[in-house]
């Protein structure tokens, strides 16, 4: 069982990557080795600072990290909040925050949006490795669930009537963005 | 073969990348695309910056790109000139830059240095895979040689008498930075 590290300290992430990435691997926070370090996301892609994390925690520790960014990017919008969907409107919350984004769209007929995240894995001198997974789907005219978190509650997947809230952890994690990112990631590693 | 477009115009790089990289890929500038564009290398590591000018490049053009980033770090000088190694004394002539880094390790005795490069291969909304390569050497007392270029004349890699400049490119691309990177970064792309 190979050991990894992750750039983050959030135990619901750490949680969802154990369960895709699967038994081969076992995560652990590199705040385990390193303490709690905030690391500035000066990126203008995810793929960017996904790079940016794990290159920042990576040097640190110097063992195998690995880190992911992610968002959501609504095409009316022109990609917003897109790389800065956790810090927009940083001091509320994610309802405040979709309440904001339903308001600005309230006459708007392209709903179409996509999640996306950026899995990177990095051996620190050694080489880095980044893929992309996306689920592209739609915004729902009003908050709808509560078995999510984040944007959740206003996604509609693309095939399903319900949001990301409604339906539930088990049916997104089948083919959530960060599901799709870290399998391809995997994937990969497992061939080089 | 296949055909892949690097962020440079630099002739030089082109024409060294491609014979590294072999007949199986041909290589082409980016700015045959979409023309000269200046990539803002805001990276604070080698990688980032190799990342930053891939997809930067990779996102505009939609195709294959590969790019990399190079430097010299000096141990004495706490890994100077590093990434800002181009950069550096913008405005004069790499033998000035060299006589200046000489003048400041006048008294130095530990003359321990690497050169470091990381190629980057990225295709956008797909994936990203980046590889370090590195030569070990020292800096010599004076500046010798006029076969190489940026701070070849200085740099004398471990197991030989004479600087990368007085060896000449033949023998600088048996093991140099450069060819250490690509050739990493060309096994493992075989592999995926």
């Amino acid at each position: 069982m190979e050991k990894i590290f992750l750039a983050s300290q959030n135990m619901h992430k750490i949680n969802e990557i154990q369960y895709i990435m699967g038994e081969k691997y076992k995560i652990y926070p590199a705040s385990d080795l390193i303490g709690n370090i905030e690391v500035e996301e000066y990126g203008k892609t995810f793929i960017e600072n996904s790079v940016i994390k794990a290159v920042s925690i990576g040097d640190k520790i110097n063992k195998p990290v690995i880190a992911d960014d992610s968002g959501l990017c609504i095409e009316a919008l022109n990609g917003f909040p897109g790389i800065n969907s956790a810090r927009f409107m940083n001091d509320k919350t994610y309802e405040e925050k979709m309440v904001h984004i339903l308001e600005k769209m309230k006459n708007e007929k392209n709903r179409k949006a996509y999640f996306v995240c950026v899995a990177t894995f990095y051996i620190s001198g050694e080489f880095c490795f980044s893929y992309e997974g996306r689920v592209y789907g739609s915004i729902s005219k009003e908050i709808r669930g509560n078995k999510g978190f984040g944007y959740d509650p206003f996604f509609i997947p693309d095939g399903y009537e319900k949001t990301f809230a409604e339906l539930g952890d088990e049916i997104k994690n089948e083919f959530s963005h960060r599901k799709r990112a870290f399998e391809g990631l995997i994937e990969k590693l497992n061939k080089i």
